[in-house]
């Protein structure tokens, strides 16, 4: 529906050639979290809807970890190469989020 | 020491009474799981995404630690007044709840 | 060296009886952040100091959950036991422990 | 495309020149943690040793990403500036790092 124009000698995102892996796994947490509300919908007891969010967080954190890895892989080590400045631009940036990944 | 004497009939589980609230607050965050595939699926920034990403589980987070209280201050409270050991039965099983949400 | 005085009819907290293994579990913690400090004064490889912190952080928060397990166990079914509305009181103010322990 | 001329001797690790800080900071937490002991010692209320549970894990969790941050700022950043091979080494096990990190 967007139309993407990648600019020549700018590299995509790292996560970009694992697009429709990251797709599959988004999707089969929203299909998770439309099963937990599902639980709630039908009385499940709250032991087995919070043994379900549990699993649910985890899928998300490794969905989070996945593109930190990518983003690292990719945009940090290209930052990284095409000078120190700009590396240590993108270590703050990354770092800020890693935190957030950490406390969530 | 004290006399128990408790008539208590088939309790609904701790967390009906907020049921619409539960599921206002799941399907809202079906949504932001959706609007993640979306960044995804438009080449979004990686560290915007993982700022969604972290915002979600921590609603997700807060959705699990509503549930174990509403369900702490129903099902526990009234097993631990129809007995010292239907009381402990569910301490256990809840305290085995909390381990994974603290570890997810 | 200080002297306690339990009331009698006064419950000890919960975690009383397991007080010796709690002891252990936490001079144990103590040990092994006293042996990141040496890693760190030895200029030990970031990633192996960093390995031995999530393992720390895991065995604190293994400790928490126990002492939250002993806690439901003893406090809150005790007061439960008294009353509903103590109940109430000691639920709230566990859940409000069990939110700290998920978010850190 | 560009030119890569680097000079690399044998770096410190990242932490290195705050050594001094994270020393202080890991020696706050040793602290903390004997000061739990002391309050289980010392019979005090669970919520109040849970309340410095958390404190202690979130403190400990501090070390652990900037830790993180200092290893991607100098190992990471220096080894994707000597190739893009020990780039990609170092992402990885940085990466699998931030993974125990986010669940511990």
């Amino acid at each position: 529906m967007t139309e993407q124009v990648i600019e020549v000698g700018e590299a995509p995102h790292g996560y970009v050639p694992e697009k429709d892996a990251y797709l599959k796994r988004l999707r089969r947490v929203e299909g998770q979290v439309r099963g937990i509300a599902r639980m709630v919908e039908n009385d499940t007891y709250c032991i087995d809807v919070l043994t379900q969010i549990s699993a649910v967080t985890k899928a998300l954190q490794a969905v989070g970890v996945g593109l930190m890895e990518d983003h690292l892989a990719h945009c940090v080590v290209d930052a990284a190469r095409r000078s120190p400045e700009e590396g240590a631009e993108k270590v703050a940036e990354a770092s800020a989020a890693i935190a957030r990944l950490v406390r969530s």
